[in-house]
């Protein structure tokens, strides 16, 4: 198995909600949707939007009901662009879950929680290398 | 906000035994893991391994305690890759979730669920385009 993941499934209550907040965000989805699941490229590889319901069936998981260990991250250059998202979240009718701060890591980021209660961090890491492409390198 | 994802972090029980999991999946973690997480160069992205309990501090969420309405998955070129992997997860130890079969949308997947309940489905899918690189496109 190599290293990397194709797609990141993010299981949602009512689709059209969830995919109006990442639009809000200014991501689009893919052209073609298939029915009843909303695709984003994301880069290299895709996110997707679906029935948690139908997700937690299909993954063969019982659902605990609520957030279940998983955190996604956005990567930025600099602690204002860090600044800009949260701003952009918060606009988009996300929670806040921590206003944009220095980080114990010695990097800078705030998190926002999406209407279906996903975490995103966004984040400047300062030892990473981000791309112009968006990538991340260790 | 740019349609990406840098980082994905799974929230684990016991750091070690996660990372083994991991490397016996054929993974192989940064040279200089910080203190208490161990991350992997995944493509253009990192995956991350962290305290359960820290990373919901830190996501400024409340653990469900399951399965929290996120999956992953690892697209690969072929069935016959597919039915490799779910083998490859069964000898690492994962729990077979779904064994390998044609799928609902024309395509063949299996899933694995590692040993802190997160799942991986592991797919074949005609109409996504898998470039050598490991990236899925639309």
């Amino acid at each position: 198995m190599e290293q990397r993941v194709s797609l990141v499934t993010l299981g949602v209550r009512d689709l059209d909600a969830a995919r109006l907040f990442y639009e809000a965000l200014g991501w689009r989805p893919a052209p073609r949707p298939a029915e009843g699941v909303v695709f984003f490229q994301a880069g290299p590889m895709v996110v997707a939007l679906w029935s948690r319901e139908q997700l937690a069936e299909d993954s063969t998981v019982v659902d605990g009901g609520g957030w279940g260990g998983v955190t996604l991250a956005y990567n930025v250059a600099s602690p204002a662009e860090v600044d800009a998202v949260i701003d952009e979240a918060r606009t988009a009718g996300a929670t806040i879950g921590r206003e944009p701060a220095p980080t114990s890591w010695g990097g800078y980021s705030g998190v926002f929680v999406d209407p279906d209660g996903h975490p995103w961090e966004i984040a400047h890491n300062p030892y990473w290398t981000l791309g112009p492409d968006g990538s991340v390198t260790l």
